[in-house]
């Protein structure tokens, strides 16, 4: 079970990098995402309603304590910073603990207490760029590479060399 | 030489997302990424302000015509798109032929031309993300997570477990 932490969203600054991260967090084999920072239920909305028509099990939603949902989490919290520990070197380590995995990612500016109440800070390289590739490549490599199931999708996509071959269910 | 298209920029809406995908393109092993769409200065100088201080040899340019743009290249031409086949199962046949690699990531609509005009249709999941998340994975996957280095940089994060380290050079 995983679960990612968004912490510091803003609604319309956001919107679209928040979005991102939910979707990616869904397609890429976690389990929810919780925002934090402004409540946005537009951004909510469209992340669930991806949810309904392509199927699975993800949930987004929102908590404005954001130091609660990271207290009261039973498992393990690993934070993703450009000034964490190279990912590489850990994951395997935590994949071996088997259990539950909250994954938290800030924004801008992330309050100093999350790098202590996380069990890890990691990196996926040590440069700046983006809270949805390190979101991705972690679970890219969390998993291996593996892709989830979906059930009961509404609309799947077929993969095709060119072109597009998209299945729906009336 | 890996270098990245970014279709169909629009300044405001895009600026962000654009601007992950630039460093993205950076921090994970492209060489430059050129932007297409409406010119945006701004978003050009950030990425290219994030080169200067951090070092390495990356570039960000803007073309208008991105259908020569793909057309003049000299490579294999990958387009990252949810419909495409699966990354994973193409991966090392492109790494392979060692040529210089273009890789197209679109916004949210992309002319069925580019879908005929690329060698490659790839996706990364057939479920609907992030381009960012996309370009990510995908150059993680194929320098096989190996971390570029990047010379003459300002400024350097050292990786640590907690807290930030950062050395400037004055």
């Amino acid at each position: 079970m995983i679960t990612v932490l968004r912490l510091s969203h803003r609604p319309n600054r956001d919107e679209r990098i928040s979005t991102h991260c939910g979707l990616v967090a869904r397609a890429m084999g976690a389990d929810k995402i919780i925002y934090s920072g402004e409540y946005d239920e537009k951004l909510i909305e469209s992340v669930n309603d991806v949810s309904r028509r392509f199927g699975g099990r993800f949930a987004a939603t929102y908590e404005k304590n954001w130091r609660k949902v990271i207290q009261n989490f039973k498992g393990i919290k690993v934070h993703l910073t450009v000034y964490g520990l190279p990912m590489g070197e850990k994951i395997r380590e935590i994949k071996k603990k088997k259990k539950n995995l909250m994954i938290i990612i800030g924004s801008e500016k992330v309050p100093g207490e999350v790098y202590k109440m996380a069990d890890y800070n990691l990196s996926v390289t040590n440069q700046p760029h983006s809270e949805v590739a390190a979101l991705s490549v972690f679970l890219h490599e969390y998993y291996k590479g593996k892709e989830k199931k979906f059930s009961k999708a509404k609309i799947k996509i077929i993969p095709s060399e060119r072109g597009k071959n998209v299945r729906e269910k009336k």
